[in-house]
């Protein structure tokens, strides 16, 4: 008996996901690398590399120790990190054990990461329009030079699309960019006799338009469990999501009910589009109007409302940051409501593991 | 050393912040019973109580198990608990060990508590405006007349006025809503030969009104640490915040630098009336634009903008949810940019203690 609020699994529904993935990847003709921060989990990412993954990507050093440690051999973190000597030292324990890439996205950042882990594999990050980090496509090819000279071993070229978390055209949009993007770096980079011979985007908004004949490799985080925002945005329905915060109804007046579900177990992510602070599984057309750190606010329009001290399942809107709240995901066999029962518990093993 | 990102305490800032609210407790003679939901480690609960408070309020019951753990021996549980068998041998076991206060706000809650838990002492949630938990001020003493027959020893009210976390007049109007109901709640359990000896109220935006002569209790929650809402309201200044995240400039492009501090370090919560996702302690004039899991775009306005790989102090919107994230702090002596070093780490003992 696990008490609410507890994060749980639906094994059957997140199976289906997976397998779902891995069969447009390889429909596509790209590698499927799933990032691992979505989950944290070492029993997820067994069950992605089994279902055809080449590797995982991470976020973090502490993500790739933690999936390391659980015996994943093949690991690329995916952000352009500044490379301390503390960090260095950690980056040169993890290349002694497993076959690492990295990221770079500016000159200095590469001489950095050349003087600590010298003759590492690295990608160029590139921006294909969300405007965080990666250099402008035009830059990619000095980058990658510089990068090369500096001792490093360039391997290809990445990029995010995470400006395809958007209503209308946003994702099919960001998904033309992304190819554009890595398309016009990779030119880049052969204009200066390096070849890109890797090309990796894909996030699960967007991989859905991955078959182009320039990428090689996807790597999207959310598809196993997916959530609200995934709902919303028309990447998956209802009956493809594998996770919730089953929780218990507080308090209730009239059509409005209180749930002991709050931002510390669901997380506090809202896109201005998103049509509230979460979706419930089971009713769709309830709207959680308020949110706090133990307590949703939910309200119902139709006939139904839940009795006090009824269990209610909460679709978070954003599942990697749910997943990081908590010790362990319950996981259940499936099939409707209830499931079949608590079938294992997974560590979290990456929670918290933010450098 | 600590690698980037990670959350920083100073240490003398923070006994300032503790030493003017207990004196503010003393000189409006109300009880200090701060939230510890807010900091959730034991060394920051201890100069809590060693600067006068009577005990320590939290929100569940695995943080009433972690500082009871810690030795704290005086604890409410501010939520009105749905209580299952397992919650309830939960409850029984604290019971056995603490001083323990409840919270009720329904008939049906109140029974169910005293199936599990004969004679506990309970007080009655009101909503004062917030409307989220607690009930109207006008059925407080229905709820206690029933808490009281079912066999719970009555021994007040309590509101949360969290409605005060609003710009303009919205912290001094809550504050006398909080007043307003809890007076008129008191008056309901009187009628029905109920004495309300505790009418516990306060939150950090509205205690600088507690002087009231109604309230016996205030139950701030933020005013250890501050953050970047509590700035944007006016409770406090950028001079009083005394916890940050410490992050790493990954890439800079004109004005517009990227920080290693992402949601999953300093949260996602961002109120609709907040400037961004956050502040830059050092640089008021900074604004983040945009905020994701690993990731802060800040753009800086002014002729300063840090250089890549320089270090940055973030301000969290919400320290609560921030503290929640991380397994330890890094305590700091204060005093100024850097600190006086890294003076003790504190372990988050109830972190992600849900349920």
């Amino acid at each position: 008996m696990t008490d609410t609020p507890y994060l749980a699994v639906d094994l059957a529904r997140l199976d289906r996901n997976l397998q779902a993935v891995a069969e447009l990847a390889r429909n596509a003709h790209v590698d499927l690398r799933p990032h691992a921060k979505t989950h944290k989990t070492a029993e997820l990412a067994r069950r992605q590399i089994d279902s055809g993954a080449v590797g995982l990507t991470v976020a973090t050093i502490g993500e790739a120790e933690a999936f390391a440690a659980a015996g994943f051999g093949d690991l690329f973190i995916a952000y352009p990190l500044w490379v301390t000597a503390h960090k260095g030292a950690r980056l040169r324990a993890l290349a002694d054990r497993v076959s690492l890439r990295l990221a770079v996205d500016s000159v200095e950042g590469a001489v950095r990461l050349a003087a600590e882990l010298s003759g590492a594999e690295v990608l160029v990050e590139v921006d294909s329009g969300q405007h965080r980090t990666g250099v402008a496509p035009e830059s990619a090819g000095e980058v990658a030079a510089a990068a090369q000279s500096a001792g490093l071993k360039v391997v290809g070229v990445f990029t995010f699309p995470g400006h395809g978390y958007g209503p209308g055209h946003a994702r099919r949009d960001a998904a033309a960019q992304e190819i554009a993007a890595l398309s016009s770096a990779a030119e880049q980079l052969r204009d200066r006799g390096i070849e890109p011979r890797v090309r990796s985007g894909g996030s699960t908004p967007t991989i859905e338009f991955a078959d182009s004949g320039v990428l090689t490799e996807i790597r999207p985080g959310v598809y196993p469990f997916y959530d609200a925002q995934q709902v919303e945005l028309g990447v998956c329905g209802f009956d493809d999501v594998a996770l919730t915060a089953v929780s218990t109804v507080v308090r209730r007046d009239g059509r409005r009910v209180v749930l002991d579900a709050g931002s510390k177990i669901i997380g506090a992510d809202r896109p201005a589009w998103a049509s509230g602070h979460g979706r419930i599984l089971d009713e769709p057309a309830a709207r959680i109007v308020a949110l706090s750190e133990h307590h949703a606010v939910v309200e119902y329009p139709d006939e139904y409302v839940p009795s006090l001290g009824s269990t209610v399942r909460v679709v978070p809107n954003h599942v990697c940051t749910a997943v990081n709240l908590v010790d362990e995901l319950v996981v259940g066999g499936g099939a409707g409501e209830g499931g079949e029962g608590e079938v294992a518990t997974w560590r979290v093993v990456a929670r918290g593991a933010n450098s």
